[in-house]
């Protein structure tokens, strides 16, 4: 049976992307050797990065200000990493809470520096997103989690400030075009909309760097992996191929714009059916809803198990809410087709004739 | 054309893996799902790491004092992490320089505490494995790089001392039986015998955890990864599925003593062309020669190019020796086959009937 796979992440790719990466798997390229046995210092793998960058570059607009690097080890080693190479002990970059992962670069953070949480939205369970607030101007930097993937928000329009803003845009990059000039940097793990797990991207404006005094290990040191174009040491060669493979098919469907339009499409149906059917309740502030995880509660709990059942029957996967917060959650990344989710309505939709 | 890759790593798995490395990637154990779009924290992913986990305890006769891990940054990231995590700031660690990745380890532990290197083999190019050392009895531990890739050097006799060993086995894991209480931690980047690029593997036995005082970013401290087995974040799901694919390849082959069999085969009809060949030099010490990275050179280095050519029209892939030792290298891991050895030695003995 055909799956829907509604993950929040690792998630759905493109079918052509598992396609051309399994043929990769076996023989990469028509070179006879699969693309798991091939040198990272050969040429091959060379081209697979720099085609990769280019392609970032392109899709995010970005201008020579910035290097572009995949790593390991998630947005998770993002959150202290970014604080190690941008923030020196005595000085102060500014924080917006908006749910645990935000929690979590606060806490890895504070380890390298003063770190002043400027706005939180716990108040409500993380159900709407900060704005009211300001940016201290002498912060390094501020730090903002664009899109929370437990609780189904995201940030609609930056805070007014000249501080450089550092982003944690695991869940909804390449989802719509930012305001690139704005940004000091930008990471993502890749297994959303970059590729799949075990890459991790980094963005970084060049005069962000080489800034801090303390000494640190040549692994958590962009500035040493910018110097060797993302293979410092063996690099995690297949999944920065597979972000490579999906680049691509972006660019295919006409990049990040193309994602914007089919974004508002597939969530403004999930959306307006989750409004009209009285057996679905939306969980955040209507004006602060992420166009990537869109997260609902049935009006009657007791039908959770009910509703998961129903969802099974139709081949749909993982929309269970994150265990912190409950309810279901459909993630809607860029590789989910529109046809999925209108699997997804038709269930909601029969799942209200049977229990309305 | 088949191509027989000899690459030093990322390197030749046995084929099956290949097979069923990209059967997943389209259609994982029949779920209708790739393995690149499951969840980490679904039961498949979990049943994945534990089974990695229980083979490699088996593999290596792990009694129930050794933590199995898998994390991601390669050893190169262990070269510091070893040291932030069991080494305090006044206290002393003992390492044996055999190359390039043992002083590489060196720098990058120097930051955090003190390093004695108590023996060297650079005085005569790191061509032999020092054996006449003493290991200072207050050392915290003893570092070792079992098998020195770009040299082609191995220790195959541990020195006597009680302290702990620390030991880089990148290269040569799985590939012989090791004295397991001998060893504090073993670490390994998986793209030689354990799997492929994108996972590291790190051994530790218990009693090394929880003895520094200083503070340890999340993601950089063993006990966070161990507690939560390995899915501490997303992890690098496919490198990781990767290896126990390979593991249970070593399994259904008999294990590690297979292994050292095969590998004293193939390695053994390696050397004994070289020794008779008078086209061919072996680069190191006879005794401290590697099962793993056979490196030799050219008794006329104005044949390289030759030689090279001859490779290359037998469909032998990356026997270039590294750039900083010239000369050629054949990496033989258990993912070679005997046949593939076969032909490089025809290759040489067809070189010699030409050029000898």
């Amino acid at each position: 049976m055909k799956k829907h796979n509604f993950c929040s992440g690792p998630s759905i790719l493109p079918q052509v992307v598992f396609e051309q990466a399994a043929q990769a798997v076996l023989n990469w390229n028509d070179s006879g050797l699969s693309i798991l046995e091939i040198s990272h210092r050969s040429q091959g793998f060379v081209d697979i990065v720099d085609e990769a960058v280019a392609l970032v570059k392109e899709h995010l607009q970005l201008t020579d200000d910035y290097e572009v690097i995949f790593l390991s080890g998630g947005a998770t080693s993002q959150f202290f990493m970014t604080a190690m190479n941008f923030l020196d002990k005595e000085e102060t970059a500014a924080y917006v809470d908006t749910g645990i992962w935000s929690a979590k670069a606060i806490k890895e953070a504070a380890a390298f520096g003063n770190i002043s949480k400027i706005a939180s939205s716990e108040d409500k369970g993380f159900s709407y997103i900060p704005k009211s607030y300001s940016v201290p101007t002498d912060a390094k930097y501020l730090h903002l989690t664009s899109n929370n993937t437990i609780y189904g928000t995201q940030i609609h329009q930056l805070p007014e400030t000249d501080v450089p803003i550092i982003a944690d845009m695991s869940s909804d990059i390449f989802s719509r075009p930012i305001e690139v000039e704005r940004y000091g940097a930008i990471y993502a793990g890749a297994q959303k909309n970059t590729g799949t797990a075990g890459a991790t991207l980094v963005i970084i404006r060049k005069d962000m760097l080489g800034k801090v005094n303390r000494k640190i290990p040549t692994m958590l040191d962009y500035t040493k992996h910018i110097a060797k174009n993302s293979a410092l040491n063996t690099p995690p060669v297949f999944p920065i191929y597979v972000s490579l493979l999906n680049l691509r098919w972006l660019k295919s469907q006409g990049g990040v714009p193309a994602m914007k339009t089919l974004s508002e499409q597939k969530a403004g149906a999930l959306y307006a059916e989750i409004d009209r059917n009285s057996c679905f309740i939306g969980k955040v502030a209507v004006e602060d809803r992420s166009l990537m995880n869109i997260t609902f509660l049935l009006s009657n709990p007791d039908l959770n198990d009910k509703f998961g059942a129903a969802c099974d029957a139709a081949g749909i996967v993982a929309v269970k809410g994150h265990r912190l917060v409950g309810g279901f959650r459909a993630s809607i990344y860029n590789g989910m087709p529109m046809e999925s989710v209108q699997v997804l309505i038709e269930v909601m939709q029969e799942f209200e004739k049977e229990n309305g």
